[in-house]
């Protein structure tokens, strides 16, 4: 396995992160808008280098999860880390209500077919963590998921994020890297966000009277939050705890921690054996010769 | 999760199992062919009715899966415990040389949309164990799986091992029952049935020369399934070696097993609310008055 960035925002592996001590702002010192732009665009520059590598040989995946409370900047983060890059060499994928025949199967059922293959960069939007999260504070929906009456409720958690580690642990350990991002917006501005939503005539499809009721769950969700990170975060997949209340920072973060893993992986265009390279040089000295042939 | 039979073949879950100490023949004071066919008759007669009791429940799913050297009888083993089931309950996978879009990922992940819904019995006619078999006795299979030069070559079989084994709990622990059969015939009864394969003309089609070559790498196949038994016998997901040389034997003392383990199941045909059952009355009323209003 491959060691991830070290970053201030990486959530710690040892079990002791609190929400509550989480910045939802960039630093006082960070660049300005300006800067955060040019600098992102230079990231993105070299992620479409870096992913031509990683599709090229082939063996590893990178998936990139994201979580975070409603408009903390999931879709418009995914969409700016991700412009720019061949869309032939990854594909984004968002999770929303199980349907029936997911519910038929246990919760990790439904993301398989959605993972990335060997050379292709996966973004779940939301994903397996929303059984740890909506779930949680509203455990109601638990009786929808036709849970066997033997199952052990009591520890259904621990038992989820066992579940969720293991996994992850798997696959990393044949070939994809993990990353994962908690966009931590303070409720101060997600309210804000969703008065301009209400505002804004073509950000109005957005807004969802739910996401209000949501809202006011905040210390809930924030428990449930501080537990999936604290229970989730591992060197094979750690979370990152970003701050969210400031886009530019938020999106040149983000980019910038999937370089930085994309540079550190052991990837680099094949090479060819001393005999494929003769052969090559067969061909090409062949095709030169049909070219000479042909008329002008 | 719930108690899986004990039997003697039950494979011991603290590792220590040997290969060389299991039976390949049913034991001298077996009931003798007439009476194992009416028992496995009896049998599938139960199993019929519990299906359809796990089907009406539609919370648990059960998930049995077979593996065994060539010619030991898998497939008319499943045949025998599955004829006389309603179809619909249950359904049969066999899982061959894997394709190029499934070596472009983690060995997991093919079998995943094939797992059984909620109130059904799936079977895995070979299964991710091939992955700790096959791939062992000819490592070779491993170039072509594409994995990153980053991966732990060193431990790659206990990794193997360790991502089964909490793949299946996190499968029993959502629901999923699951029994493990490896069918151990001895390697003098496998020739055996070659050269019948070989006389029999209705029978060729079943033998393939590459058998006779894989028959004679016995001993490194019988270590890889020692290993493999005393890895991945555990409570939540238990092997039972079975003796294959006699196939009335084996296929009652298979058909036995599932029978006592969906016994052993918290499953109940779902019963009505008190408001509910009052609707069924004034609808079924209603019913009786409109059959009394059809002209005769």
């Amino acid at each position: 396995m491959h060691n991830t960035p070290k970053s201030p925002y990486r959530v710690p592996f040892q079990g002791d992160f609190k929400v509550r001590d989480a910045d939802t702002a960039p630093p006082k010192d960070a660049p300005g808008k300006k800067d955060l732009k040019a600098a992102l665009a230079q990231n993105i520059n070299d992620l479409a280098k870096l992913q031509d590598v990683l599709y090229a040989q082939d063996s590893h995946a990178v998936l990139l999860i994201f979580q975070a409370m409603d408009a903390a900047g999931k879709d418009s983060t995914i969409r700016a880390v991700t412009s720019g890059i061949n869309p032939a060499g990854f594909q984004v994928f968002a999770f929303k209500r199980p349907s029936a025949e997911e519910l038929d199967h246990d919760f990790l059922w439904r993301t398989n077919r959605c993972l990335p293959e060997r050379g292709r960069i996966g973004i779940f939007n939301r994903s397996w963590y929303e059984e740890t999260l909506v779930a949680r504070v509203h455990p109601e929906l638990l009786d929808s998921q036709k849970l066997p009456p033997d199952v052990d409720r009591e520890h259904i958690w621990e038992h989820r994020f066992e579940s969720i580690r293991e996994h992850e642990r798997h696959l990393a350990r044949n070939g994809t890297v993990i990353l994962k991002f908690w966009l931590n917006v303070s409720r101060r501005e997600q309210l804000k966000r969703f008065v301009k939503r209400i505002e804004d005539p073509t950000k109005n499809w957005k807004f969802e009277a739910n996401d209000v009721k949501e809202s006011r769950r905040w210390d809930d969700y924030m428990a449930a939050y501080q537990d999936m990170l604290r229970a989730t975060s591992r060197p094979w997949a750690p979370w990152y705890a970003i701050p969210a209340d400031d886009k530019p920072y938020m999106r040149w973060l983000v980019s910038d921690i999937v370089r930085q893993t994309l540079q550190n992986l052991p990837i680099t265009y094949p090479t060819l054996s001393p005999d494929a390279e003769a052969h090559m040089k067969t061909l090409e000295a062949e095709i030169r010769a049909d070219l000479a042939k042909l008329s002008p």
